[in-house]
């Protein structure tokens, strides 16, 4: 028995609440459960020096958390004076999982930030944070479009995350942190609205885990996916 | 006439909300109008070194702003490596505020942080910190008392603040960010329910001001400040 | 009866000594007693990126003390990788106080830097400061004045500095260490020659304060920023 | 075609050189073709504050890069003031892949710190340092046994990595640098010497990838591995 | 001729004025020519954790130099977020310098931190330091004295140093900054009472130079040397 | 009799070996004895802002160690923020050693970045570092004159170093670390290949050092560098 009382292959309850940051071109809250992300994407026209000239545009991606968001309070960065390894590993995944599935040089030569800041953390930030990205992301380019700076919506596909683990033997979908702290092997899957990989990051905790695993994880992240994929389609339709 | 079609001795709409972070020992998300601000409060057992032994607790605040809060994004203090002049500036004001109604010795050797976290910034955001981190203290004192590690609330009062500043030439009463920017004189207040003044920081921005000038803020600030009481005795009541 | 058995309205011994840095543009030495600040100005033909372009020019100050200027021995800022939150506020209050008596367009697309370095602190070291960078700032415009950069001094007005508290229950002008230490309440009051005000700070240090006390501690800054304007005339005169 | 005209299940030539670093209690100089990395193990007495008296050791991995190890020049970190974000991420998966294959409790409460650093870089740095780091680690506990620290070698198993992509649609083993800046897809796969899975890194660069990708580079990697821990044998047989 | 009118073998006019620092437990101000150090000296009676419990006290120094000490400002060095090179080079040698005559075990487990902060600059900065640090720190031995902390001035001899270079192809002692920016070679001597040699610093700023030179400049280095220990006895005599 | 059994005149056994660096201009594997340092020549078109339009070049230098390159291992830079004081001491003499000897406007506007890094420290290291360097500088300017960037290599002579010491009361050449820690004086010598002097660095350890001594530990350095000169010209002859 999982201790959230789930089916294996059971999702948490999942929201995506458009247009929640005011000044924002685009915006989501997105809630897996109890763990709840803000994202906010922001435009600008101008790229970093070692894009500029290459005809296209980038997709950039910034993670933080706030102090107590979390059961125990963790210091904030801004303290430590830099970004800890763990958030700049989570910052460079979000762009890339966005950056696959934007047509870069149809957006022109610019920028968007995409902002994702944990208010609460029950495990699964930044497969959380990767979903409500694309909402923030479509959101901002329906910003642009409205104001012809693009003739149509640059995405090709939808992208979104799911985490999958092993915990007492059994593989399970979306772990929550009680199922995070626990399980035997961890891994975020990163796919597209067709189906594609986009990301595969497995991580063995305790003992090495076997192909059979890593099957059954993988058609658990298929089934998780295709339903926040889904909800991405209500949400913005 | 005030951008915001206010009167000149109008606040914006306040509100308070309570328990809002599941983990902190109190919490309470406060908005002034289009300004929200996140504060949760936690309890730490031990004291920094320099405060050990005096027989008394400690509050300490830190503040933080997501970047795109506001109209422009902002970047990411842990980017730059530290916390600005401004935010270190407005963490040792809400420490102070809280400080000057706690009875530091009746609360124990513990320290308890209080974060306010900016979602939105529209002007104000310092006065709504210290407002809705008094209900957030109030509610980790109660989590305190509720498992007898304190007898009462060792709150001496209460404590709130509001700006005030001099737009087009009229006294006015908590600004926003279209008035703060254009206001020639600008002032914080930080008051006590007793309307005991706690911090007074007025700032000509262009021309100095006078002391009828200093004196119809103050008039604006004791009434705005008793109607925040008042919303606060009603949230914790 | 104060420590310093100085009357309850009576400034410390203050002198203000022209010229005392031999490569800067304006410089000047001041002493509130026992507190010791060396205050140089230096011009500079270029202004910070943010400032081009707007016809004006711009006042800014960094604030710095030996670390064997206080009792105690303080860390070298330099050591500890960034100035602090006071120094910071400090040198953000000193550069608000001497714009607000430029007049920046008059001056031209130029900077200058106000360094203001305590030699020995005995208390009062920012309002010290405010009061010797007048003299250093007037003396770099007459330098630039002397070379017909630009046709008259652009300063509309004097300003100067002093603190103010409530000692022992009573108002007091102008608080040295000993009686800061001790002092309930402390404020520190920027005025300009024509007794218009450009910053009020004042902080409860243990209980609130009342409206009485701030106009009585007012009222002894307007009696000492006086004098300290009388003693800029003569120091430049 | 691969650009080395290597087969695409061929493994560059690998060597794998004991003892090089005179004063380190194990050490290793790896090579993958081109790319060469130094690995020491140091050995010490006490563990970080947080692992204390919990009954097992500790293995941590350092990661660093020549200035001129690669093709262009890259900036000293000590000059940037912090390990990059890709550091630090190699870092931890160095640290994982080593743990996984020791047995804690059997080290004693000690930590071995595993350098890991690039002299020569032509791609598959971090799996190198893996495959190389094993051999340190072997050697650096065959010290302890010698002086009778450890009655016996607390290795579970072997574990190695290596990379594989998919160039130019076709599934390869081991890319090097001018393989992987081509590969549309590049995963890094950490297995132990019975064949058990440590960790996966999969990223899709261009366009998603698919399952029978995964399969077929999952299969590549088996072949690799599988020759890299009979060289490890030979090594420290 | 040299560009100060100096004979080659002339010192500038050296003052050392004791007891500049008013809460320091030693301090002396040191005037060669135009530049113009405060040094003060801070007793501290817990040595740092690396010297602990081995019988002997410790000598460390620092170094600063206010902004506008210099013909053009040099950005201070809190705003860089660390001390240069150059300032930590100095801060070595005047360590070094002092602790070469001071008897170690006799001062007790305890540090003086001699603080040397140039108010104005040119040339020689560090030589007039240490010439000054000698003062600084014996006054502060004095004062430990005083209050039967030692039994005696735990000092084995005077310290002492002078720069020397090649200007216009002629040996020159004291150089100042006119002279300084010209030379071919420039040496630091740091000397002992009784003549010893304690630090030798030459470079050759553009040809080589050879052994004839570097006994001219010795020579002449002991001559101002000579002159310098003298002041420091009549100074403390 | 020295640890090493070696004459007082007889330094370590010294190897020069060029093109190490697969991917660097120039480069050199120095080692004196035990001593090894990795030396990489890099070539940069553009000069750093401050030395362009100037009509000529600029050599400069970093300096690094292993982590366990020595007997115990030392934190890596990187993860401390900055270089030490150390790292950049030595990074400025080996800096000054090098453009001693270069014809700079020869080399046109370019800049020229010598990397040394130590793999195994044992006494020397910026000595090393030094005669390796002129050969991996000599090899990025034959480089640069194959292609027709120059027409001559711009130097004007060779230049190397090495330390000398008092050690148990004999002069001795080339301290290793073992003879480094015991030595009551150590003295680093860079001479030019004609003899001439380019910088003496001696310091004391102890008790201060007579004129004798320097004389004595001139002379050995004299014999040392004229060896290493010679072993340069077998390199690159």
């Amino acid at each position: 028995m999982r201790p959230s009382h789930r089916a294996p292959d059971q999702m948490r309850a999942v929201s995506l609440e458009r247009g929640v940051a005011r000044y924002a071109e685009g915006s989501c809250l997105v809630k897996f459960g109890e763990t709840h992300v803000l994202v906010a994407a922001t435009l600008e026209d101008k790229l970093p020096p070692w894009l500029k000239g290459q005809g296209r545009g980038w997709i950039t991606a910034e993670y933080g958390m706030l102090p107590r968001a979390t059961h125990e309070r963790t210091r904030r960065e801004s303290s430590t004076g830099r970004p800890s390894g763990r958030t700049q590993e989570i910052q460079r995944l979000v762009g890339r999982a966005l950056r696959a599935v934007v047509d870069l040089p149809a957006m022109g030569e610019r920028q968007i930030t995409v902002d994702c800041d944990v208010l609460q953390a029950d495990g699964g930030t930044r497969t959380a944070a990767i979903t409500g990205a694309w909402v923030a992301l479509h959101d901002c380019f329906a910003w642009m479009k409205a104001r012809n700076m693009i003739p149509r919506i640059p995405l090709k596909d939808h992208v979104a995350a799911v985490s999958c683990g092993i915990h007492a033997g059994v593989p399970v979908l979306d772990l929550d942190y009680a199922e995070d702290s626990n399980a035997h092997t961890d891994a975020n899957f990163v796919l597209t609205g067709e189906g594609g990989l986009v990301e595969i990051q497995g991580t063995a905790e305790k003992d090495p885990f076997s192909e059979a695993d890593l099957m059954a994880m993988l058609g658990l992240a298929r089934k998780g996916v295709g339903e926040l994929v889904a909800l991405q389609k209500l949400a913005v339709g």
